[in-house]
């Protein structure tokens, strides 16, 4: 696999996109004119949130059918891939995919060549499963001259699987696409994170890889996102300040990918991935359901 | 399997126990004290910490051979029996196990009807590798009258999988004993936590389970413990106070191990343990080791 150039600037934007097909237009133009604004603050790879161009809260599967598009033929996409052609940059977002009668919640790698890459949702909140279908594409790392890039978009990050899969197939770092809402109470800690914020870290930190997650802010039909945004560094801290709750923000890490290479400097005997006990691991997959729910 | 019987009242003991053989009487005795201190302040089900009568730093695999007993024969696994017994509580502790000519970094659980079993360590960490031998009893989760136990020991829960693993199985509550160490730093946040804490919470959150993390303070032959004892509560925070970086103290929590075997209250649509695509997770076990490693 090709050897990452580095250090890369990594920025992640923080906006409101929102719902609506007339708005889509306005949501695409904002999230370009934030992704120029990146550009000019030195950025190499820019991520932007889940459903970045359509806003995210649906009424029912007519009105998602009516937002999405097809990747990479569509137009946002084109849009995206037309702007890291201009750039010279790689850009991350998240959109509404129709394939067929199907449906994906989409994020999307483009980059200086063109389009890459795509990652579909393979973890659906709450009424996406009303109309999206489950990612049927695994979790993808792509090879590209900075480094090798993964997704995952949201949910999936509770999952601690998907962060796992990512960083055991050598991804340096994960993308990952936001529209954090509510969790159970307290939303934020004393520090003014929220639960989502520490999901990030610690898998930054298990899985020595770098994590920029990008979220998105403001509220639609009863929803209050959480904004939060941050990139991890491959010890899990923050690299910078996490952003706010409620401001439209960029966040700027300059990381060297090659450093999610190496083993962490723990010790002579430990490394992260050695270490894992695959032999014993096997028995996660007996569990397809916690087997003292209904079946 | 057996209901629990809610709300129990937990207690972690954070402490200093001290390395050397003429101290292991004197760690037993000041674990005993404190435990008693937790059964007076009400508690059912009591946790210490890792390697809670010996102290953690041995010198060589001589050394920690010297400080191992048998399980259960040995004498401080009859003690901690006979307090478990004399005062009607269950207990958790972590101590140097010898079986034959090996060593295990083992974690008990003690009941008021005497032993109920035993936990390995499977990841071990540092110099540990020297003289231990990795946990060869997979995560067993033991039911009790107060609900499904689990333990996992210090290291094991960097590695997400472990806590999934017992959740998986239907534990209601994780007893983690530790003694936790240097990490990449920073070692503690601006909120005087350090990122075993928020491993510690997250793998709750992500697992709707309880966690009754006691973790040691003191230095042993140049290592600095962390402190930062806490009970995670089914949704993640700290149930009460995140303990200090260096005091000896008790925290309590009164857990409703119920609620850790309804699905979290989400939405409708959601349920943490459901929504795993364990479809997806078959390439984890494809993967022993990263692939960018020398092999």
């Amino acid at each position: 696999m090709s050897e990452p150039t580095s250090p890369v600037r990594v920025a992640v934007v923080q906006f409101d996109p929102q719902v609506g097909i007339e708005k889509c237009v306005g949501n695409l133009r904002r999230s370009l004119e934030l992704a120029l604004e990146a550009v000019k603050g030195g950025a190499n790879l820019i991520v932007l949130p889940e459903l970045s161009n359509t806003g995210y809260f649906f009424s029912n599967r007519q009105d998602a059918f009516a937002h999405a598009e097809a990747v990479p033929d569509g137009p946002s996409v084109q849009r995206w891939i037309d702007f890291a052609r201009e750039h010279n940059v790689y850009l991350v977002a998240g959109l509404a995919e129709r394939d067929g009668m199907r449906l994906f919640n989409t994020g999307v790698l483009v980059g200086p060549d063109g389009f890459i890459g795509k990652y579909r949702k393979a973890h659906l909140w709450n009424l996406e499963k009303l109309w999206f279908t489950p990612g049927d594409l695994g979790f993808p790392v792509f090879d590209t001259p900075i480094g090798r890039i993964g997704l995952l978009i949201c949910w999936d990050i509770w999952f601690p699987e998907v962060p796992r899969i990512l960083a055991q197939q050598g991804a340096d770092i994960i993308c990952s696409l936001n529209n954090w809402v509510w969790t159970p109470p307290p939303l934020f800690d004393d520090a003014g994170k929220c639960m989502a914020s520490y999901l990030t870290m610690t898998a930054a930190h298990v899985n020595n890889v770098f994590i920029a997650a990008a979220s998105r802010i403001g509220e639609e039909r009863g929803a209050r996102y959480l904004g939060c945004s941050l990139i991890a560094g491959t010890n899990g801290w923050p690299i910078g300040a996490v952003a706010s709750a409620d401001r439209q923000e960029i966040l700027f890490a300059d990381v060297d990918l090659t450093s999610s290479r190496s083993a962490p400097i723990w010790n002579n005997l430990n490394d992260l991935h050695r270490d894992r006990r695959a032999d014993l691991y096997d028995q996660m997959l007996g569990y397809t359901q916690h087997p003292c729910l209904p079946r």
